[in-house]
């Protein structure tokens, strides 16, 4: 059993700080650029990473820290430049980055993770970073959760935030995040960050496995797919501070799981919701499936669609595009057995039957959230994606996003 | 040898007539919405397909027909309803609409091949299509493919048709075309159909292998990718008129065999260019790929990106986005080692070396044909693709094309 704690953030976790200012990186905007999140206790880690064969060098080194480093206390990010495509001086530049923030914080630089995102492909301005670690550290707070989730925004149009208490056997723990989204409604490039904290005491590969498993079902099913930019990652940190252990096969593990998911679920809607120039967040359920990959990528193709996003953009029930995408998924789907609705509308029965109800579908339509569903009558397994409409703005805010 | 034929057609080969009327499909726009393309001799038929399991009943009779006519003399094609997703009817009324054209040319059933193209999961309006059949029969002429041209578009706005005369050992043979674009820039639902006559002489087989090669290097490689929409289609009629036989494994065969892929080519680009809400044509070399697979996942990869597509829209010199898109492809490259050029300008050198020169980005960003190379360091494989940008004005286009 768990529950949202209202205006919850990384910082609802015991022992957890944070802060978010401005330091200079983003500076024409004087938007806050720079976060930081803080342990008093060490932390166990688990983090998941992009499958970009192009990968930022904050990845690569944050990635590298976490293999090897038994606990972590911090994690350094910057919005507005990725330092990623920065070759070696970008290799040096993280490094400096990760050390100085180990040495403003008197902490070794391997219990220090850092992440960028932001423009690709210029260098980072180190010592505007330099300088903003120095002066974040002393503003560090239990409070500085919100703050830190507005510092690492790029495109985002609303802070991305919760938390939830947990009810366990031998008593509460919390899990707290914050996230920004890529902005970016499309499979690629899609900059995603999250960092989540938790005051379980959980082992590493314990850690590993829930975090893998919530991801695959929150982040790795929005149309802001998230394993396939340069900066992805999303990062679990877990400093035992609630004293209440997590074990394998326990009951405990499953709430536990259960509240992550949801926070992780939470997370992704936020992000595919608030895709550049969204106005719609449209859940895609793909039922009656042979196997769950049939059914994941049936729905993925769906949510990748431009004309599918376009038609929700227009308040189109453009139920043709929705079975063409079906239909070009690559799964073995028989068209003439499905059906599709809109909410509960149904709009679409076997054999091509058309049973919309224009006025009803055009208030569906008319909504800020849709779900559609799509029934494949071909077995038991299903799947749930999220993703935004395709709107104007999308091409306005990504045609001059460099400079 | 090849030439192309100033306002070229379909009908630019020797036997072939055409027309192209408004017959009321398109009833709001009174638009040209029917076109009959007919052989005064029989035609040895070849044929490419989608392979989107969602396939309109028109090409599902056309496919048949392929497969099971000696010879066939006529196409007839209608734009506006693309008779998709309407399940038996739709099945009866393609066979009706094959019918009532076999009855007024006066030819077998099996000799006429069908095409439709338009709005998706509506009924097809058969009596104005059977109508306007009795009404283009007379207006056949030798001079009618730009008319047929204009009578297959949908959200095309520029009429695309070639011919071009090929010198061959024993005389001259024409090969004819016309096509439509789907309009649509992305990989999914673009509806392309194209229609290529020649009076060469050629067996079913060898027809059957000039044109998938053919397909393969130009239909196959814009990202209107040709083989997911439900009606797409590339037809290729030989009449043998020219007396002229072509044999594989003859010097002929490859001279006939690089006329049509050039011709092919012509028509893909002009597909791509004029894309909805196109404002550039962008050609895509990948080089020194491992394989030609490598080469070609990374083009299509770059291809089908939205943000590479909007940055171009903006002229923003933005080569980290081609760089991301290439590392996300799929293929196993070291992005270390990758260089970028616009047209003949250096933009990245191996390393992440960023050489760009503003000024001169900004003016080749600025024309409306640009070529990218990307050189992959891995190998002496390439491929060629061809894209569009990503306007506001796809967005506007897509959003309501239904309604």
């Amino acid at each position: 059993m768990y529950q949202y704690i209202k205006n919850g953030s990384v910082t609802s976790t015991k022992g957890f700080k944070a802060a978010g200012i401005h330091c200079g990186v983003k500076d024409k905007s004087k938007k806050s650029d720079l976060a930081l999140i803080y342990s008093s206790e060490p932390c166990i880690v688990a983090g998941t990473y992009t499958l970009n064969k192009v990968k930022a060098a904050p990845l690569l080194l944050s990635k590298a820290t976490v293999a090897k480093s038994k606990f972590v206390k911090a994690v350094v990010v910057n919005s507005g430049n990725a330092n990623a495509c920065t070759g070696k001086q970008g290799d040096l530049d993280a490094l400096a980055m990760q050390k100085k923030c180990a040495d403003s914080l008197n902490i070794t630089q391997n219990e220090v993770l850092i992440a960028s995102t932001g423009v690709i492909g210029q260098k980072l301005p180190l010592d505007k970073i330099k300088n903003g670690i120095d002066k974040i550290v002393p503003l560090l707070s239990a409070k500085g959760g919100i703050d830190a989730a507005t510092a690492i925004m790029t495109t985002d149009t609303k802070i991305k935030s919760y938390a939830v208490k947990v009810k366990l056997s031998s008593g509460t723990v919390t899990i707290g995040s914050i996230c920004k989204g890529s902005g970016m409604i499309m499979p690629n490039m899609a900059t995603m960050l999250a960092f989540i904290s938790t005051d379980a005491k959980i082992t590493k590969p314990v850690l590993h496995e829930l975090l893998l498993d919530s991801v695959k079902n929150s982040f790795n099913k929005i149309s802001v797919d998230g394993d396939t930019s340069t900066n992805d990652m999303v990062l679990l940190l877990a400093n035992g501070l609630s004293g209440i252990a997590i074990n394998k096969k326990s009951a405990d593990y499953n709430s536990f799981k259960e509240a992550l998911g949801s926070i992780c679920i939470s997370m992704a809607k936020a992000i595919a919701s608030d895709g550049e120039g969204a106005t719609k967040l449209i859940t895609i359920n793909v039922k009656s499936a042979k196997t769950e990959k049939e059914a994941d990528v049936v729905a993925k193709s769906i949510a990748n669609s431009p004309l599918v996003k376009t038609a929700f953009y227009g308040e189109d029930a453009n139920w043709g595009r929705i079975l063409s995408a079906t239909g070009q998924s690559g799964a073995n789907v028989n068209p003439a057995k499905i059906s599709i609705s809109f909410d509960k509308l149904p709009v679409l029965l076997p054999d091509y039957k058309l049973v919309i109800n224009e006025v009803k579908a055009a208030k569906i339509l008319a909504k800020s959230e849709i779900t559609i569903t799509v029934d494949l009558a071909n077995g038991k397994k299903e799947a749930t994606w999220w993703m935004c409409d395709l709107s104007e703005d999308y091409v306005k805010i990504n045609a001059n996003y460099r400079t």
